[in-house]
Protein backbone atom coordinates (compact mmCIF):
# COMPACT_ATOMS: atom_id res chain seq x y z
CA UNK A 1 0.00 0.00 0.00
CA UNK A 2 1.78 3.55 -0.89
CA UNK A 3 0.74 6.03 1.94
CA UNK A 4 0.62 9.83 0.91
CA UNK A 5 1.30 12.45 3.71
CA UNK A 6 -1.74 14.64 4.09
CA UNK A 7 -0.95 17.97 3.26
CA UNK A 8 -3.23 20.70 3.05
CA UNK A 9 -2.61 24.70 2.64
CA UNK A 10 1.40 23.31 2.41
CA UNK A 11 0.86 22.20 6.56
CA UNK A 12 1.72 18.26 6.71
CA UNK A 13 -1.73 17.64 8.85
CA UNK A 14 -0.85 14.30 10.08
CA UNK A 15 2.46 15.89 11.71
CA UNK A 16 0.33 18.63 13.37
CA UNK A 17 -1.83 15.95 14.72
CA UNK A 18 0.78 13.93 16.10
CA UNK A 19 2.16 17.48 17.65
CA UNK A 20 -0.94 17.91 19.39
CA UNK A 21 -0.59 14.28 20.74
CA UNK A 22 2.76 14.67 21.68
CA UNK A 23 1.88 17.75 23.78
CA UNK A 24 -1.17 16.52 25.11
CA UNK A 25 1.06 13.42 26.42
CA UNK A 26 3.80 15.79 27.64
CA UNK A 27 2.99 18.68 27.99
CA UNK A 28 6.37 19.88 28.81
CA UNK A 29 7.47 19.37 24.78
CA UNK A 30 5.42 22.71 24.21
CA UNK A 31 7.45 25.22 25.73
CA UNK A 32 9.73 26.94 23.49
CA UNK A 33 12.39 29.28 23.60
CA UNK A 34 13.66 32.08 20.93
CA UNK A 35 16.35 34.14 20.39
CA UNK A 36 18.19 36.91 18.77
CA UNK A 37 21.87 38.37 18.64
CA UNK A 38 22.01 41.93 18.06
CA UNK A 39 25.07 44.07 17.36
CA UNK A 40 25.13 47.63 16.79
CA UNK A 41 26.91 48.95 13.50
CA UNK A 42 26.31 52.79 13.66
CA UNK A 43 23.88 55.10 14.52
CA UNK A 44 20.24 53.36 13.75
CA UNK A 45 21.77 50.62 12.34
CA UNK A 46 22.14 47.03 13.46
CA UNK A 47 22.45 43.30 12.44
CA UNK A 48 20.89 40.34 14.32
CA UNK A 49 21.68 36.92 13.76
CA UNK A 50 19.34 34.18 14.61
CA UNK A 51 19.37 30.38 14.98
CA UNK A 52 19.23 28.61 18.13
CA UNK A 53 16.49 27.75 20.13
CA UNK A 54 14.67 25.12 22.34
CA UNK A 55 12.33 23.43 21.95
CA UNK A 56 10.04 19.78 22.18
CA UNK A 57 12.09 19.11 25.48
CA UNK A 58 16.06 20.12 24.05
CA UNK A 59 18.22 22.79 22.45
CA UNK A 60 17.57 22.39 18.38
CA UNK A 61 20.13 20.78 16.16
CA UNK A 62 17.98 20.19 13.33
CA UNK A 63 18.21 24.35 11.96
CA UNK A 64 21.89 24.42 10.03
CA UNK A 65 21.53 28.31 8.48
CA UNK A 66 22.18 31.35 10.85
CA UNK A 67 19.43 34.09 9.61
CA UNK A 68 21.08 37.29 9.39
CA UNK A 69 18.73 40.56 8.84
CA UNK A 70 19.59 44.42 9.20
CA UNK A 71 17.33 47.73 10.01
CA UNK A 72 18.09 51.00 9.66
CA UNK A 73 16.35 54.25 8.87
CA UNK A 74 15.45 56.38 6.10
CA UNK A 75 17.31 59.98 5.49
CA UNK A 76 14.65 61.72 7.00
CA UNK A 77 15.04 59.53 10.20
CA UNK A 78 19.05 60.89 10.20
CA UNK A 79 19.97 56.94 8.59
CA UNK A 80 21.56 55.98 5.61
CA UNK A 81 18.64 53.67 4.52
CA UNK A 82 20.47 50.42 4.66
CA UNK A 83 17.02 48.34 5.38
CA UNK A 84 13.88 48.63 7.11
CA UNK A 85 12.78 50.47 9.91
CA UNK A 86 12.06 48.51 13.86
CA UNK A 87 8.43 49.21 13.18
CA UNK A 88 8.54 48.10 9.62
CA UNK A 89 10.14 44.96 10.41
CA UNK A 90 7.27 44.10 12.81
CA UNK A 91 4.75 44.76 10.31
CA UNK A 92 6.53 42.41 8.76
CA UNK A 93 6.69 39.93 11.24
CA UNK A 94 3.18 40.66 12.02
CA UNK A 95 1.65 40.20 8.61
CA UNK A 96 3.99 36.51 8.28
CA UNK A 97 2.53 35.55 12.20
CA UNK A 98 -1.77 36.45 11.26
CA UNK A 99 -1.46 34.89 7.84
CA UNK A 100 0.86 31.49 9.06
CA UNK A 101 -2.09 31.29 11.86
CA UNK A 102 -4.78 31.39 9.46
CA UNK A 103 -2.71 28.47 7.24
CA UNK A 104 -2.03 25.97 9.98
CA UNK A 105 -5.36 26.67 11.90
CA UNK A 106 -7.55 26.48 8.25
CA UNK A 107 -5.91 23.25 7.25
CA UNK A 108 -6.31 21.57 10.97
CA UNK A 109 -10.19 22.36 10.29
CA UNK A 110 -9.93 20.85 6.92
CA UNK A 111 -10.38 24.19 5.30
CA UNK A 112 -8.42 25.20 2.03
CA UNK A 113 -6.41 28.58 1.59
CA UNK A 114 -5.53 28.74 -2.05
CA UNK A 115 -4.26 32.68 -1.58
CA UNK A 116 -3.13 35.13 0.50
CA UNK A 117 -1.86 38.74 0.15
CA UNK A 118 -1.86 41.71 3.13
CA UNK A 119 -1.27 45.00 3.76
CA UNK A 120 -0.35 46.58 7.14
CA UNK A 121 0.06 50.08 8.13
CA UNK A 122 0.62 51.53 11.50
CA UNK A 123 0.68 55.61 12.42
CA UNK A 124 2.68 57.33 14.78
CA UNK A 125 3.61 60.58 16.24
CA UNK A 126 7.18 61.25 16.35
CA UNK A 127 6.07 63.61 19.19
CA UNK A 128 6.71 60.55 21.55
CA UNK A 129 10.25 59.29 20.28
CA UNK A 130 11.57 62.25 20.99
CA UNK A 131 10.09 62.97 24.15
CA UNK A 132 8.36 66.17 23.54
CA UNK A 133 4.90 65.01 24.42
CA UNK A 134 4.78 62.53 27.74
CA UNK A 135 1.01 62.62 25.79
CA UNK A 136 1.72 60.91 22.84
CA UNK A 137 3.31 57.27 22.51
CA UNK A 138 6.62 55.96 21.16
CA UNK A 139 4.52 53.24 19.19
CA UNK A 140 2.04 52.73 16.51
CA UNK A 141 -1.30 54.51 17.91
CA UNK A 142 -2.55 51.77 15.91
CA UNK A 143 -2.50 48.93 13.30
CA UNK A 144 -4.66 48.14 10.33
CA UNK A 145 -4.02 44.71 8.89
CA UNK A 146 -6.19 44.22 5.27
CA UNK A 147 -5.68 40.49 3.68
CA UNK A 148 -7.06 39.26 0.69
CA UNK A 149 -7.67 35.70 0.89
CA UNK A 150 -9.45 32.84 -1.45
CA UNK A 151 -10.97 30.24 0.27
CA UNK A 152 -13.98 28.04 1.43
CA UNK A 153 -14.00 29.33 5.16
CA UNK A 154 -15.83 32.04 6.15
CA UNK A 155 -14.46 35.64 6.77
CA UNK A 156 -15.33 35.26 10.66
CA UNK A 157 -13.56 31.36 10.58
CA UNK A 158 -10.39 33.08 8.83
CA UNK A 159 -10.37 36.13 11.44
CA UNK A 160 -10.53 33.38 13.92
CA UNK A 161 -7.72 31.33 13.02
CA UNK A 162 -5.53 34.37 12.41
CA UNK A 163 -6.17 35.58 15.57
CA UNK A 164 -4.23 32.19 16.99
CA UNK A 165 -0.81 34.72 15.64
CA UNK A 166 1.85 34.70 19.01
CA UNK A 167 2.86 37.83 17.46
CA UNK A 168 -1.08 39.54 17.23
CA UNK A 169 -0.93 38.43 21.04
CA UNK A 170 2.14 40.03 21.72
CA UNK A 171 1.62 43.45 20.14
CA UNK A 172 -2.43 43.72 21.14
CA UNK A 173 -1.40 42.51 24.97
CA UNK A 174 1.24 43.29 27.45
CA UNK A 175 4.25 41.48 27.05
CA UNK A 176 6.99 42.33 29.90
CA UNK A 177 10.39 42.77 28.67
CA UNK A 178 13.30 42.85 31.22
CA UNK A 179 16.32 44.65 30.32
CA UNK A 180 19.65 44.25 31.66
CA UNK A 181 22.66 46.58 30.91
CA UNK A 182 25.99 45.85 31.77
CA UNK A 183 28.88 48.03 31.33
CA UNK A 184 31.29 46.85 28.86
CA UNK B 1 35.42 78.84 7.12
CA UNK B 2 35.55 74.90 7.27
CA UNK B 3 32.30 73.74 9.02
CA UNK B 4 32.16 70.07 10.09
CA UNK B 5 28.61 68.14 10.92
CA UNK B 6 28.72 67.72 14.38
CA UNK B 7 28.27 63.39 14.82
CA UNK B 8 28.02 61.47 17.75
CA UNK B 9 27.79 57.91 18.19
CA UNK B 10 26.55 58.10 13.94
CA UNK B 11 24.34 60.34 14.65
CA UNK B 12 24.21 63.80 13.07
CA UNK B 13 23.48 65.94 16.09
CA UNK B 14 22.54 69.17 14.04
CA UNK B 15 20.31 67.43 12.16
CA UNK B 16 18.58 66.19 15.33
CA UNK B 17 18.26 69.52 16.62
CA UNK B 18 16.49 70.38 13.13
CA UNK B 19 14.53 67.86 13.19
CA UNK B 20 12.97 68.60 16.67
CA UNK B 21 12.91 72.84 15.68
CA UNK B 22 10.36 72.11 12.81
CA UNK B 23 8.56 69.17 14.84
CA UNK B 24 8.09 71.86 17.61
CA UNK B 25 7.23 74.80 14.55
CA UNK B 26 4.76 72.75 12.58
CA UNK B 27 3.74 69.51 14.58
CA UNK B 28 2.34 68.04 11.71
CA UNK B 29 5.42 67.35 10.15
CA UNK B 30 6.14 64.42 13.15
CA UNK B 31 2.97 62.39 11.98
CA UNK B 32 4.25 59.41 10.18
CA UNK B 33 2.73 55.82 8.35
CA UNK B 34 4.76 52.86 8.22
CA UNK B 35 3.47 49.83 5.91
CA UNK B 36 4.50 46.48 4.38
CA UNK B 37 3.12 44.16 1.94
CA UNK B 38 2.67 40.51 2.79
CA UNK B 39 2.32 37.88 0.43
CA UNK B 40 1.90 34.10 1.38
CA UNK B 41 3.70 31.65 0.25
CA UNK B 42 3.22 28.22 1.38
CA UNK B 43 2.49 26.63 5.12
CA UNK B 44 4.39 29.36 6.82
CA UNK B 45 6.03 30.77 4.74
CA UNK B 46 5.23 34.58 3.50
CA UNK B 47 7.83 37.37 2.21
CA UNK B 48 7.05 40.71 2.49
CA UNK B 49 8.20 43.80 0.43
CA UNK B 50 8.85 47.38 2.24
CA UNK B 51 9.42 50.80 0.47
CA UNK B 52 6.85 53.38 1.06
CA UNK B 53 6.35 55.58 3.97
CA UNK B 54 4.85 58.75 4.30
CA UNK B 55 6.74 61.57 6.72
CA UNK B 56 7.46 64.87 7.53
CA UNK B 57 4.20 65.79 6.13
CA UNK B 58 4.45 63.98 2.25
CA UNK B 59 4.81 60.65 0.71
CA UNK B 60 8.48 59.70 1.00
CA UNK B 61 10.28 60.05 -2.43
CA UNK B 62 13.90 59.31 -1.21
CA UNK B 63 13.72 55.49 -0.40
CA UNK B 64 15.31 54.05 -3.40
CA UNK B 65 15.22 50.24 -2.50
CA UNK B 66 12.55 47.89 -2.10
CA UNK B 67 13.24 45.33 1.30
CA UNK B 68 12.10 42.14 1.03
CA UNK B 69 12.14 39.74 3.81
CA UNK B 70 10.77 36.40 4.58
CA UNK B 71 9.53 34.38 7.67
CA UNK B 72 9.01 30.80 7.67
CA UNK B 73 9.06 27.49 10.73
CA UNK B 74 11.35 24.64 11.56
CA UNK B 75 10.60 21.29 10.54
CA UNK B 76 9.72 20.82 14.18
CA UNK B 77 6.94 23.80 13.65
CA UNK B 78 6.04 21.92 10.32
CA UNK B 79 8.10 24.24 8.09
CA UNK B 80 11.04 23.89 5.74
CA UNK B 81 13.51 26.62 7.93
CA UNK B 82 13.67 28.74 4.55
CA UNK B 83 14.15 31.99 7.17
CA UNK B 84 13.45 33.10 10.89
CA UNK B 85 9.99 32.76 12.82
CA UNK B 86 8.03 35.82 12.99
CA UNK B 87 8.66 35.84 17.19
CA UNK B 88 12.46 35.31 16.28
CA UNK B 89 11.71 38.43 13.73
CA UNK B 90 9.82 40.66 16.44
CA UNK B 91 13.52 40.15 18.48
CA UNK B 92 15.26 41.32 16.36
CA UNK B 93 13.01 44.29 15.57
CA UNK B 94 12.83 44.99 19.44
CA UNK B 95 17.05 44.99 20.12
CA UNK B 96 17.38 47.17 16.90
CA UNK B 97 14.98 49.77 18.38
CA UNK B 98 15.74 49.66 21.86
CA UNK B 99 19.47 50.06 20.63
CA UNK B 100 18.78 52.93 17.99
CA UNK B 101 16.79 54.84 20.59
CA UNK B 102 19.70 54.45 22.89
CA UNK B 103 22.18 55.71 20.36
CA UNK B 104 19.92 58.67 19.44
CA UNK B 105 18.74 59.67 22.98
CA UNK B 106 22.89 59.13 23.99
CA UNK B 107 23.64 61.81 21.07
CA UNK B 108 20.76 64.02 21.84
CA UNK B 109 21.71 64.21 25.53
CA UNK B 110 26.11 64.32 24.53
CA UNK B 111 26.92 60.42 25.88
CA UNK B 112 29.00 58.35 23.67
CA UNK B 113 28.44 55.18 23.11
CA UNK B 114 31.89 53.29 21.55
CA UNK B 115 29.95 49.54 21.30
CA UNK B 116 26.65 48.01 22.11
CA UNK B 117 25.45 44.10 21.02
CA UNK B 118 22.66 42.27 23.09
CA UNK B 119 20.90 38.78 22.81
CA UNK B 120 17.04 38.57 23.41
CA UNK B 121 14.77 35.64 24.16
CA UNK B 122 11.34 34.91 24.52
CA UNK B 123 9.40 31.84 25.69
CA UNK B 124 6.03 30.54 24.68
CA UNK B 125 4.03 27.27 25.62
CA UNK B 126 2.79 26.24 22.13
CA UNK B 127 -1.02 24.90 24.23
CA UNK B 128 -2.02 28.55 23.34
CA UNK B 129 -1.05 28.33 20.05
CA UNK B 130 -2.77 25.01 19.66
CA UNK B 131 -5.54 26.17 21.30
CA UNK B 132 -5.23 23.15 23.83
CA UNK B 133 -5.82 25.63 27.00
CA UNK B 134 -7.56 28.29 26.72
CA UNK B 135 -5.85 29.90 29.81
CA UNK B 136 -2.11 29.73 28.32
CA UNK B 137 -1.33 32.92 25.46
CA UNK B 138 -0.33 32.37 22.42
CA UNK B 139 3.12 34.75 22.20
CA UNK B 140 6.09 35.28 24.47
CA UNK B 141 4.99 35.34 28.53
CA UNK B 142 8.05 37.67 28.93
CA UNK B 143 11.12 38.78 26.73
CA UNK B 144 14.18 39.18 28.28
CA UNK B 145 16.67 41.85 26.81
CA UNK B 146 20.60 41.74 27.81
CA UNK B 147 22.56 44.31 26.23
CA UNK B 148 26.56 45.03 26.58
CA UNK B 149 27.45 48.57 26.17
CA UNK B 150 30.43 50.84 26.43
CA UNK B 151 29.45 53.95 27.27
CA UNK B 152 30.16 57.04 29.31
CA UNK B 153 26.59 57.26 30.41
CA UNK B 154 25.51 55.40 33.68
CA UNK B 155 23.28 52.14 33.12
CA UNK B 156 20.22 53.95 34.37
CA UNK B 157 20.78 56.87 32.08
CA UNK B 158 21.36 53.86 28.89
CA UNK B 159 17.86 52.29 29.97
CA UNK B 160 15.96 55.42 30.31
CA UNK B 161 17.14 56.17 26.87
CA UNK B 162 16.63 52.93 25.25
CA UNK B 163 12.74 53.07 26.61
CA UNK B 164 12.26 55.44 24.26
CA UNK B 165 11.88 52.50 21.95
CA UNK B 166 8.69 52.54 19.60
CA UNK B 167 8.74 48.58 19.62
CA UNK B 168 9.58 48.56 23.55
CA UNK B 169 6.40 50.80 23.10
CA UNK B 170 3.81 48.94 20.94
CA UNK B 171 5.22 45.50 22.94
CA UNK B 172 5.04 46.32 26.57
CA UNK B 173 2.09 48.11 26.17
CA UNK B 174 -1.42 47.16 24.26
CA UNK B 175 -1.50 48.40 20.53
CA UNK B 176 -4.89 48.02 18.42
CA UNK B 177 -4.49 45.62 15.38
CA UNK B 178 -7.42 46.21 12.99
CA UNK B 179 -8.12 43.08 11.08
CA UNK B 180 -9.90 43.59 7.83
CA UNK B 181 -10.72 40.81 5.84
CA UNK B 182 -11.86 40.09 2.12
CA UNK B 183 -12.73 37.08 -0.09
CA UNK B 184 -10.79 37.19 -3.32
Amino acid sequence: MITTANIKNGVNVDQLVETIEHVQAQPELAKFKFRAKNNWINGGHCVSSIKSFYGVGAEDTSRQETFTMECSHPNVLLGEDEAATPPEVLLHSLGSCLTGAMVYHAAANGATIESASSSLEGGCDLHGFLGLDPEVRMGFDGITFKLKVKSDASVEQLENFAKFSPVFDMITNPTPISIEIVKD
